[in-house]
């Protein structure tokens, strides 16, 4: 199975990282927007510019997009899903559908196949709540996150004047999640579920009190939450911050049986070293997927809800059979 | 979807609770090997002998075969696999690959779908361990079992002369499930994973050294486990271990990256007030997703890991995308 990273930030590194993993997969190269020879990558995959990636149609069976959600994924994975079998990680969760529609319409157009938002939410924690939705109708669902960076919230510090750079935690709360376990974590608010600790390395001289207004007061972000903000100084961060540790949790809790019944509880924990790296080897998984579902004839996009599970391992049916089931 | 229950022990009675919740599917009817009119389905099922089942070949879209994987499910299966696309949850696992060609064969010439070893595991727990094997294939997994009651281990100090009713819990060892979370678990014995706790009702005058001695030796299913047995009165059992509680946890460490990289630590947790009635859930949500396939032309045998998560769910694809992932 032939494999192309496209965009070589922290994902398309842990994709590289990811495919001395996968012995059935194959490196073809690795595209980028910057110069070629600026870049060396550790695994020595060969480094091409993105705009030589068309030369490549027929050398790739499937070709991993590592650009971001907000302005990369919506224009590249429909212009790519037309000429390669994709996979990307878009995670606005709002913005899916549309997103969906796109690349579906460029990939059947082409004769491709998609998979959009894999990752561990959306994805593995997507899966988690269908599952468990399917199995327990009759109950109530939470996803917690954390506690882990957010990069979304740590860019959204930096924009701040007077900050030159920013790590924001996101911090499930103890009691809520054990509400949720309890099945009563209904009306549970934002502010109620998750805080947020902010470390800051701010300008030698700037207003550290009007920073940290500016912080938890922001819309969306930080307003809704109980935040927490820090000022370090360049080597705690380096020291300490470094990392882009994450993870967190999907819980429900339903009923079973008739009238009083009985609980269950089912509880899909992630505690990740890496985001990135963790979501790169989700990626990868489903990039086998993708070989498979495109060799048997199918067109068009999909997410992981499409993916029969069998086809996220190399191993055959008898295998899967004698030895996971 | 119209849905028909074969055999009405603790599990078909679990099938005929989660029908309730379920609004998509319709209750035709439970069919039995005892005298129908001697079964009072609480919700007013329609009931049946087992071998009028063949006049309903046209009115069953699933039939749920709710029999023991000792030696009903063997014979029913591939049976009634001939007639009516039929789930189970046949779970002997060394005697899967078997039970598979068997039904596969029957299905196929019958020209219907059958799903088999459905359930939390095999089922939930195969999942979780094919999901988080093609995540983090560089990594090591384990099972845990319990707490909970184990119907095998219960029957088998039955059948010791001298015992009048029993009840043994499966309860994995803290410090396992600790080693697990840390990757550290290879090596572990299946003494060190796992104890057992017996609660025996003893006939009067029996010699109760003699019973706790049966069980402590018997192969396979305590010999290798420190098993503790506790004798009881028949009130006690009843105020106290009448219930069939189960669960468990699948976890899986791994790394990500390259060299000294990062862990991961995925882990599916299971808490369920009853292990019928959680099974009959998961039997139902696989009959939705067994209906839909044969619809489309599948036919022959499938399990789990065949089954696309996006067939579990009454939803259509814009629902799932929308609200799910």
């Amino acid at each position: 199975m032939k494999i192309a990273i496209y965009g070589y930030g922290n994902l398309g590194r842990g994709v590289e990282c990811a495919l001395t993993q996968n012995p059935d997969m194959q490196a073809v190269g690795i595209f980028t927007r910057r110069k070629p020879e600026d870049i060396h990558p550790g695994t020595g995959i060969p480094v091409y510019a993105a705009d030589e990636v068309g030369r490549f149609k027929d050398e790739i069976d499937v070709l991993i997009l590592c650009g971001g959600s907000a302005t990369d994924l919506p224009e590249m994975t429909p212009r790519l899903a037309a000429d390669f079998n994709v996979v990307d990680s878009f995670d606005t969760h709002a913005v899916i559908p549309r997103h969906f529609a796109a690349v579906d319409s460029a990939a059947r157009e082409g004769g491709h196949l998609a998979l959009i938002s894999a990752g561990w939410d959306p994805g593995l924690f997507s899966l988690a709540r269908l599952y468990a939705t399917a199995i327990l109708p009759e109950g109530q669902g939470e996803t917690f996150w954390g506690r882990g960076v957010s990069q979304g919230h740590s860019d959204a510090i930096r924009r701040i004047p007077g900050v030159l750079d920013a790590r924001q935690y996101t911090v499930p709360i103890d009691e809520a999640v054990e509400l949720a376990r309890a099945g009563r974590s209904e009306g549970l608010c934002a502010r109620q579920k998750h805080r947020r600790e902010c470390y800051v390395v701010a300008e030698d001289g700037a207003d550290r009190a009007e920073i940290e207004r500016q912080i938890k007061e922001m819309p969306h972000y930080f307003a809704d939450y109980d935040t927490t903000v820090t000022f370090i100084d360049r080597a705690e961060m380096q020291a300490h911050h470094a990392e882009l540790p994450h993870g967190g949790c999907v819980i429900r809790c339903g009923q079973t049986g008739i009238g009083e019944g009985h609980r269950a509880q089912m509880e899909l924990r992630l505690t990740l070293g890496s985001n990135p790296e963790f979501t790169a080897n989700i990626l990868l998984a489903y990039a086998r997927a993708v070989a498979r579902k495109h060799a048997r004839g199918e067109r068009g996009c999909v997410t992981v809800f499409d993916v029969a599970p069998a086809d996220l391992l190399a191993a055959s049916g008898e295998e899967l059979r004698a030895h996971y089931l």
